[in-house]
């Protein structure tokens, strides 16, 4: 008997196959056991009539509790009723694991509750149908940046010294004497990297020690950040807009069922295509103090400003240029007006907020110096980052773009910590 | 004037064309400058003539410095002789950036005074090659598995405990009050995946705080993991002989002149095929012992045990079955004999050792206990995994590939450390 995926089971249909899994749920009329088996790859309705498998194993069947692992063989049958189309008339049953006072019931549970047993909660619809949309945006991630010619260079995740302040910093002993920090943002070592492979990208985990609890934040998340040399703030915004828009139709293509679990609206992400809207800040400051909200010229957006702007449109919106004192020393002034920097917000649609920053760098070496001292930062720790300006100095530019928001966003979920197998928030280190 | 990049330019042969680059070293005989340009896609030798271009752009060219950053405009000429098959014949050519002392010059240079460098080192022939045959292999890697259905689910980098003893861990400070571990693998993490997903990887940084200085460690290196829901050692030797295949064979279809720019002798990589030898420790014992190594039954092998048995065979090795006693709490003793585990390592032929370690895990709840308290590891800390086996528990089995050796073995590199863009070594946390 063949063993065969639940994803797969099309290909069988009419055939006696076995499928290795776990019972997810189970309910019983009369003579017929249902049973809603669970392979990690989909879910299926087997149907055990006592007729087809005898009373020993129809009794047995009466007692299997939620996430019993089973193997079970059986007929494919196509029912267009089944939510994968296809249920099995099952033949037999084997149990391989019991499974006693599963913790986890289809009665609802605290948050904290299911935090607790993540590693358990994950089995459930929702949880796997969010973790496979993750993992086809990561690809959809990757693909995109390798069909450019990207090339993949992994940044450190030890590192001497601060990328972007020192607050939120997580400190870790290095051997006996030293202490390294975990990385911020690769964005430094990718500005090295452009300059020798052209187009380079990294993806990997990134740390912020924010002591905040909103939805949008874990103190580990993953983002991709690309860095072109030879790139100025339109071919940023531009490669930005060309990512967001593969990524999205990549999920609507890949992970129907997915969505369709979820319950999200396909008509918001539908309307995800270029082009986006590219606003200035100064025209986002004024539309928001249009609608009444209290921000003056200057200041860097909340997430209520974030979400009034997001919701103006129905696609995510690019705002650029913001005031050079709010943004990183490392990005370039504006040649035609030094008091904003080329950088570029993008946020996604549905008060979702940001889900990329990034822009053109600051490639003058003297000016460069200038805005590290005006920033009290030690220059000692950016000498190598100097020499980049000092040996054959370009224009270039790239962004960051998190991963778990842009799930959060697809995915329509209220929190980050669902857009992570394992968050890490504040208090959640465990499990 | 279309710019191109120095990988296409094949397909713009008697075109205008222009490159964005940096001069990587230049010639001159009489009234011709040879210009060796590098766009970070490859590099391409420019032919400026006196006649062509005129005295003043003739003569400024005469002190162009190594790494400065210029534009060229010319016309795209097929030549035999040429490494990419085609020269530029130079129209005009801008200074972009200024590069003065370049301190890498085509001298010799010590390897700490070039890894004092890496963030220019990079830009080199030889590590430009070795950074792109990394991004092939870690490409490979992942598309290997997502063609066979395995969900990527990122395990967490901050862990509560320590999955294989403590002694080579980094703690990181988590907030005021607590620690928290960097993540040595995230193979505990991934069998919840797995009892959820069926068929998962994580690929991540992992971090080991070894004391040792050899050329085959690295304290922060890139690791991939996949594991799978009912599956024995066999299967887990089936996928690892099968992805190292089609990583070698990928490298050998998509990087050719980055191999010939290494020196590689394809012959060795082309002898990459299955079936893989597999041998037991026992088998491996004798074998190292009739060649007069020391070894003896129930130790680990050593680098020059690894070393012996790798030079054996023209191909990968799998040694299983390894001594109970010396592999770690969850790997599953043989039923059939208990003194040893359905562990499996892969060595890499010519030398290079453990590349792959893994094999079937223990899935039942009594003898994991049991191995927890022979161990003294802290059950509490591991309650969280025990649940994998109270709750529907299956066989199961993965694996962990190390990229940076297998990176190592393929470029045939003396050290770890030119695999991975920054290095992280006991010594050496900049830049």
């Amino acid at each position: 008997m063949a063993h065969v995926y639940i994803e797969d089971i099309g290909q069988h249909e009419g055939e006696e196959v076995t499928i290795k899994g776990w019972l997810h749920n189970r309910r019983s009329s009369g003579k017929i056991h249902f049973l809603i088996l669970r392979d990690g790859t989909g879910f299926i309705q087997g149907v055990m009539s006592k007729a087809d498998v005898g009373d020993d194993l129809f009794k047995a069947a009466d007692h299997l509790s939620q996430e019993t692992s089973v193997i079970v063989t059986g007929t494919a049958r196509a029912d267009k009723r089944a939510p994968s189309g296809y249920e099995i008339d099952v033949k037999t049953l084997e149990v391989v694991g019991e499974s006693h006072d599963y913790p986890i019931t289809p009665k609802e549970h605290g948050v904290d509750y299911l935090l607790d047993r993540r590693h358990l909660w994950i089995r459930s619809e929702r949880q796997q149908a969010i973790l496979r949309v993750r993992h086809e945006i990561i690809n959809a991630v990757r693909d995109f940046f390798n069909a450019r010619g990207f090339i993949l260079a992994d940044t450190p995740i030890f590192t001497p010294a601060a990328c972007e302040g020192t607050t939120t910093l997580f400190p870790a002993q290095y051997f006996e004497e030293q202490t390294a920090y975990l990385t911020q943002s690769g964005q430094l070592y990718n500005e090295a990297n452009a300059m020798a492979l052209g187009k380079v990208y990294c993806f990997g985990p990134t740390f912020r020690a924010e002591k905040s609890k909103t939805r949008r934040h874990l103190t580990e998340f993953w983002m991709v950040e690309p860095e072109m040399a030879y790139a100025d703030l339109n071919d940023v915004m531009d490669l930005a807009e060309d990512l967001v828009v593969s990524v999205v139709a990549r999920v609507l293509e890949k992970r129907r069922r997915e969505l369709t679990v979820l319950e999200r609206d396909i008509a918001k992400l539908e309307s995800v295509q270029k082009p986006f809207p590219r606003i200035s800040y100064d025209e986002a400051v004024k539309t928001l103090q249009a609608r009444g909200l209290p921000i003056e010229w200057g200041g860097d957006f909340g997430g209520p400003d974030e979400t009034m702007l997001s919701e103006q449109y129905d696609r995510p919106v690019m705002v650029h240029r913001y005031p050079a004192a709010v943004k990183a020393f490392y990005m370039k002034p504006d040649p035609d007006r030094s008091d904003v920097a080329l950088g570029v917000d993008v946020l996604a649609p549905e008060g979702y907020g940001e889900i990329i920053g990034g822009g053109e760098r600051l490639a003058d070496l003297a000016l460069l110096l200038e805005r590290i001292k005006a920033h009290k930062l030690p220059q000692e720790a950016f000498e190598w980052y100097l020499d980049l300006r000092r040996y054959g100095t370009v224009p270039h530019g790239g962004f960051g773009m998190g991963i778990e928001r842009v799930v959060s966003w697809i995915c329509k979920l209220d929190h980050l910590r669902e857009a992570i197998p394992y968050p890490r928030m504040l208090y959640r280190l465990y499990p």
